[in-house]
């Protein structure tokens, strides 16, 4: 089987990520891919490391048409958030998968977007049936979807380092502290003086105080797994580095825990997934880079009466455009770890 | 006024940035600098930044009549913890003032060593003597002290981001979370595993997790300030970066807190402190690059009932060297700021 | 076909990175990984990038009956120079082909180890023997070699930048410069001081001036393609990066040359390379980050009447692990790109 | 003596340099600085790093009367390159000294203008009376100057290599080849895709090959010093880091050299320099870390008949701002070292 593949918004990051891991996917051939601002440039002249692999692609206008003049399968939309669900609908038929990896229909109740995304959503008619790209949460919604929101890198991170813990009732769900870092590739390619070399380098700062955009979105997965309302304080950290997210997670133990009874539990509800894997050792976001998976940890704080979790993983793999791809392959009955790094770059 | 000064320990980092600071320092003259390993060296061969102000000073061994043979009228001592209890006492007498940079004065109950640093403390009676060098929570006492305990880097950064919200009453002193990165120099000069460039470099992963060392020295702080026990779960983590620490603090408000009352709460408790200033936005480690600057900001999250403390620094300056060079200069009745970088190197 | 394959000296560098090439390829097998100071640790403990792909794997010692023990068709020897030498004679028999990735084998002249490497060669008779593994210089002879010299980093990034020019008689063989930087990967995992982090980052700094030991296998390289003694002075540069090299030639012209016309014999030389793409902009060393990719151009200046040619490469993947990889599938007759990333990762 | 100092175009990183090293300078009184994009600004909300010194001071626009307004007796003048030439005529009077840290008034030849700039120059009659700000060639020049033009970065770099070498007549004037590397901020603070964090981090590329504007510069000064004309091919390099600048370059000698007698000649020339150090082992771009310390020396290599000379910088500080206050401290007759840092900071 074949699977005819476009990707809309091929020029930034996770444009580019997708193209490097559709580049050995035995399964998905791409046919296609829009660059606004980029139009009409050569896919190799502003990513020379995809030249031997799509060596006369050229990026293409975004048009009306393009999914059903390419009689695309599957779409990858890749535009910044607030810009997909105005072309989302517009890609949606009975035969065809659209993954989104904006925000766009990522949060099931619409009321939070003007909140946190500063603007009403343009189509809710269509959050209740967008199911949420990340298959340890949602496996079996996500065969046959026809859109899926693939989520945000830092809520990837959090949730599953969280998520076992508040399923297996070990920790509350209010009160929980997120603290995390980021390379800087998750500010995308354009540039800004906040994501300039000299601005970074050599650089740990915090950013989106209280108010980061990732916030209630792990927060609904937190709620899903909790079947609690859970609430969170989001810190996000710009760590000098290209890519890798880690999110150190703090929360209050419901009862009595220990070091071990948490990774147990971890173990336990990752034993079959093919890209979680449970470490006795603190996650290193250098140990996930460029591949798929995230290492997960926890422990236990008799003395101050913390849970701590941790995870590591590659904000434009697993984070974004593998976690797009790991979702359409299970939408699309293929081998859910098709095109995907099993392992790391390192060093 | 000349001050004939002593390093003990000169090799390491801190070592190192003591000589770059007293390259220009008014009243402190360096007369003398041992190195343990590095006895023999030219100090220029193993640090050729300090060539031109140094350019025929040589390591010299460590010998018992060290200070007095020096006629030593300050000594600082740069010695790995566990170290300096086994000399400081030599060196005291009731002319010199010695500045410890290692751990082995900072903590007043003695019983703690045992437990944080593995070993009985070897002279706890001098514990009682010896004041902590950081003159924003403790000027008075540093004015003619003998034996000086420089804070730990993430101490100084961790303490003054929380000590005015807890001197106020602003916080509660219990389920605190301090959650740190730092810069690479911390780890110090010998080479290791896992301060190796290729290590460290594009990663980004916590360490010492439940167990840092400089828990019970923040704990000490907050509690002295607080006027009851306070209890602090402190994460830190590495930043592929040379220097810099960056605190996020997370704590409890004991009454109706804005972000607004929590920064003139800051702004009044460092409104005379000349290397302490109260920022609008978040600090970030590289706008203290070299310098004696800690940026503080807090924030109150009235959502999830937080309240968020940041602070920056330099590690090796006002996180260490400069610190003990601070207090060094309040201790001997000098300028405070004599010596001190007032401001960073940027980019 | 499935051809067994075991690696000696699996722990450095090089090592993990066959390790995590063959994880994707589709006729080698790991069977067996020695490591001699890591024997008994588990690789996803020293290596926990590649913990999905060899959960169980643990470093073996390295016996004396290693290769028939486990039955291996190919080994790679990933040890330091000088020390394959003495490894290499005990695991060559007919049916077995041995990539050595150390120096031992690479020069053709045996009076030259005294010189640059110190000390004479144990076996000399094997040097007319062994195969310098370069398919783009040595494809014929490749095939069914049973003993491979995989080439220094340094050595595959200039002899692929100049080795055209000097084969179709465009540029002197003598009075070439070769300056060169490499990432601090190429210094190996063991720490050191000249690779810790704190010594590396934000420094930039030429070592090895004039001796260092990839010259005389630049000449013999250069030597040969342009049938005429060719002499090199080259100056190898660290710059603070994980991977990566990027080596600027600079020779004189023979005749009349323009930028087009050594690109165009660049081009024409590389047309059926499966690895060597010609590129119109400088290189840069990111775009070939962690695949099998060169990226060469060249640059005649009339005003000065020096031809500049450059080059760029991961020093891990075709600089090394993924060249020696590229040699021995060509020994076997496999697909000569099999298990060889195609694309890098950016960013 | 006070100083009335203004800055003219102070929010670029060269403006923030000046600022930074200004704040220490015991005769030099900041009066002024103007940001065109930035007027109106908090300098401190830009650079928090200078916050401390600058607690008040806003950029101001630039007007017509700036300099009389304010009776400035010194203007840096550190506008991007064409720039300059329309304002520094405005600026001169008997009294006042400019220093302009741009590319307009350091060549002599007028005609190079076009070439290299792309453009006729403005007040071409201005460039006979500017005195080029390299005080180890032109500290007599300097002395009572009213037009200053800085060199360039790479420049002084290259100079400070080679010229004595070239004045005592041991290297050929033609033939010469230099190949350098610099940090990030010498492409300014504006952010462009070419200096964007994800572009550079992990990454070395040439860029500039064969056309750098720095070229025409290098020549004139070598031309000056050898007494004949200097012919040079220069090639800039970007690495992964802030600051620093190495050059290594590569002359042919005239006649039987040795390592040590061109060590020798260095040392020789730069023994009265304060800020020129000859070293005995390879220059490092991070021991001149924010100092206005040059590190040189020289190989000669008899085997390919080459001379390397190589000299390290810091390209802010004795590379541009560092090198312009050290000039102008020269026509002030103030003490040449006045306000410019010894020591560097490390690591």
């Amino acid at each position: 089987m074949t699977v005819r593949v476009g990707i809309i918004g091929a020029s930034g990051f996770t444009g580019a990520e997708l193209l490097r891991l559709l580049a050995v996917h035995p399964d998905l051939e791409l046919v296609v891919a829009t660059g606004e601002s980029q139009a009409g440039t050569v896919v190799a002249d502003l990513y020379p490391s995809l030249a031997a692999a799509y060596p006369d692609l050229v990026f293409a206008p975004l048009t009306n048409d393009l999914a059903d003049a390419h009689e695309l399968d599957l779409v990858f939309c890749a535009l910044p958030h607030g810009t997909s669900q105005g072309i989302v609908p517009g890609l949606l038929d009975g035969q065809r998968t659209v993954v989104d990896l904006a925000a766009d229909f990522r949060l099931k109740d619409a009321s939070l977007y003007p909140t946190w995304y500063g603007a009403k959503h343009a189509v809710p008619e269509l959050l209740p049936e967008a199911v949420y790209g990340l298959p340890e949460l949602f496996r079996n919604e996500l065969v046959g979807a026809r859109l899926i929101a693939t989520p945000g890198c830092y809520v990837t991170t959090a949730t599953l380092a969280l998520a076992p813990l508040l399923a297996a009732g070990l920790v509350e769900p209010t009160g929980i502290v997120v603290d995390a870092a980021s390379g800087v590739s998750g500010a995308g390619r354009p540039p800004k003086p906040t994501s300039a070399f000299c601005t970074v380098d050599e650089d740990f700062t915090a950013y989106g105080v209280l108010d980061h955009r990732h916030t209630p979105e792990i927060e609904q997965n937190l709620t899903h797994v909790a079947g609690a309302v859970a609430q969170v304080l989001f810190t996000p950290h710009l760590a000098p580095m290209n890519r890798g997210i880690l999110a150190t997670c703090y929360a209050r133990p419901t009862r009595s825990v220990t070091t071990e009874s948490l990774r147990v539990t971890l173990r336990d509800a990752y034993a079959a997934e093919p890209f979680v894997m449970v470490r006795d050792t603190p996650p290193s976001t250098k140990a996930t880079l460029g591949s798929q998976q995230v290492h997960v940890t926890a422990y236990a704080d008799e003395r101050t009466g913390w849970v701590v979790a941790i995870a590591a993983l590659d904000n434009l793999t697993k984070g974004a455009s593998g976690g797009a791809i790991q979702a359409a392959n299970v939408a699309l009955g293929l081998d859910e770890t098709a095109g995907l790094p099993l392992v790391g770059l390192y060093p």
